[in-house]
């Protein structure tokens, strides 16, 4: 029996699916090598004395081990904030008086592309590190603030870049179809066809997206043209997802499952046949309840019909300067369960199991299964249900990514 | 001029009222003596150069100031928590089903009459870090989970000793009426009588409450026994506050404000003639938008009617591990504006001006002025609105009470 280290004096929410809730493990050990899971399991059904290990055996103190958390779904990558539409907004300032004032996403388009690489990656890293310090080890990060072709590359590049500069896996998603670029207004055919044509070939010839999304709303694109973007994708290799059924029922749902896509998010009107869709093309419904707070909606996503239907759910930040200016996954934790009625397990699923397949990694991370990445988060509590209980409480302990313990930031 | 230390290069929000928003000074100095503002101003009117202080003279490198945060409302000292009723009843069960499963408010009752001394301070203590990280300098802790003569005196030792073990301002709160004691079960009266007759003059004797609190709602005590409880301690010279009119109108603010109350809390059913009397009784309004998120209530307090009504609004975190497990006093600034609709300076102000009157300090802490206490907080933010906008992102620089730095938790 090889192990690089094992873990030890610790229950295991090994998240595998068809068991016990939280597929748990109480008193139980996990061993990894060369930066996989290699053996978990019980305690008492350990192979080998814990002893020939003496020097990288970890007590865990009676904690609780979970796969290092997933954020499917999040814009880490923004120059500024918006503070100041928030404030206008609760002086009462409408949607036009913030534009006019020089607010709203145009805001962050421009100072996006007017921020240097280094700016937007410092402003990201302090981001990520929050992020971090909750458990997570691997964050999708798009791009969609540029809608140019430049800054587009720029946040792509940053993405990578941050995850070069800590231990935690990053996945770049290309989201030039964000919104329609204002160097195309009223040109929404013209500026896909220049995504298919000029910034597609860039992003996949210098790796710089692992997936490609797209804003599927009914104000913004045709199925049409979203369709033909997905398609292109797809012939590049490149899986796709999308940003729909926020704010009406849009039928992206199931153009997203009909291209087998990774997942469809937000969904808050999505319709049956959607539903349906997706459950066919394996996709995922990415839930994110920070913006269905801040923006105050009051139709939440149809949790049951997704449950009837077998679509995983995934739970992510979203993290965003507009509609959810958040940096804490464990509140989206709180908020799935609060506002969504989502069980505890099912919100870590979310972050876990369910977040790794929205990222296109459910053979690699998301379960505590051997032959996967050892990637964990150790939290001191007494219950799984803790994580999703607590509003602004941190029981992280201890990260562990491929097999090695990282520093936990701000520790 | 005498000072012992100068903050520089710095932006000011005072929170004194009737001024510009936030009492707002950019490039403002302040200075501190013998633990109270000494000076405070925009930096070009400062009277004499700093440079006679230099090894007191602080560089606060252009962040905000602000009155170190009051948490006014709070059940710190409690044992055990309530994710497995959590848990239960996002799976399905009835409150019914979780009682008889040994959860509810009797669980913490129970814990926390069978918790030692050392235990309750040890957990509060992790809680009260959590919330000093936050910027709280000061902090209401309330007993009221023994119903008993031995743990409600014990909670409120630990509140004091928390005072003690740390640079924070701490005020407990006798809150024996929170329920009826089990002990008492269906003689609401004689219990009532019980504090009256033994309870008060302990905690007055042993110096151990600044306040006394009850729970004011219908299913609970007659308004006429609360009305007699506070008058027996408004006879110690005791102020009073009552939990009220969170469920149902039970005309709760009303009679905290004839009793001149430092505040009535929650207060989501309150009615008109209870606001006027409120107005009427210098009593603050505590929104405690913890509870009314993870209770799904879909009410909301009549915030513009305390606004007309010249009812100062406070806001805190109500931590408890029932309808409110949160050590964020920022996600109640985040919630108070979002749920409530709030302006982000309200919120602030409900967590400094205001706090502060709802604890009785108002002429000592809440406002940048001179006399009062030198306690503040340093954030680096751009504008004061970002203390409410951002949802689980902590800008926290650093602390000063009374005149003097304190390290952060957990930095």
């Amino acid at each position: 029996m090889m192990w690089d280290r094992l873990w030890l004096n610790v229950n295991l929410a090994t998240m595998e699916p068809g068991g016990v809730a939280y597929g748990a493990i109480e008193d139980g050990a996990i061993a990894a090598l060369d930066g996989r899971i290699a053996w978990v399991g019980p305690r008492a059904a350990l192979p080998a004395p814990p002893a020939r290990l003496a020097d990288a055996v970890v007590d865990c103190a009676g904690g609780w081990l979970t796969p290092g958390l997933v954020d499917c779904h999040t814009h880490l990558v923004f120059a500024g904030h918006r503070a100041r539409d928030f404030e206008m907004r609760l002086n009462g300032a409408r949607r036009e008086d913030i534009l006019a004032a020089g607010g709203g996403i145009p805001y962050t388009v421009r100072a996006t592309r007017a921020a240097s690489e280094e700016s937007l990656f410092a402003a990201a890293l302090k981001r990520l590190d929050v992020l971090r310090a909750q458990g997570v080890t691997t964050i999708e990060i798009k791009s969609g603030y540029g809608l140019d072709r430049e800054t587009e590359l720029r946040q792509l590049r940053v993405a990578r870049a941050l995850g070069q500069a800590r231990p935690v896996r990053v996945t770049p998603t290309y989201l030039g179809a964000h919104g329609v670029s204002p160097e195309y207004k009223g040109r929404a055919a013209e500026y896909v066809e220049f995504m298919i044509r000029e910034m597609l070939p860039l992003v996949v010839r210098e790796k710089l997206a692992d997936a490609v999304d797209a804003g599927l709303e009914r104000i913004v694109y045709s199925p049409e043209l979203i369709e033909k973007l997905f398609q292109a994708a797809r012939a590049h290799g490149l899986p796709v997802k999308a940003h729909t059924d926020q704010y009406s029922d849009a039928g992206g749902g199931g153009i997203v499952g009909r291209n087998r896509g990774l997942s469809a998010d937000h969904l808050e009107y999505t319709s049956d046949a959607s539903i349906a869709a997706m459950a066919a093309g394996g996709t995922v419904a990415t839930l994110l309840p920070g913006a269905t707070f801040t923006l105050r909606e009051t139709r939440m996503p149809p949790v049951q019909k997704f449950r009837d239907a077998g679509v995983p759910m995934a739970l992510a930040t979203n993290c965003n300067p507009g509609s959810s200016p958040t940096t804490s996954i464990l509140m989206m934790l709180n908020m799935g369960c609060t506002m969504f009625a989502l069980t505890p397990e099912e919100a870590l699923a979310g972050v876990t199991r369910e977040g790794a397949r929205a990222v296109g990694l459910a053979n690699e991370i998301g379960t505590l299964s051997v032959g996967k990445a050892a990637d964990f988060a150790l939290w001191e509590i007494d219950v799984p249900a803790e994580l999703s209980y607590w509003i602004g409480w941190n029981p992280l302990k201890a990260v562990v990514v491929a097999g090695k313990p990282v520093p936990l930031p701000g520790a």
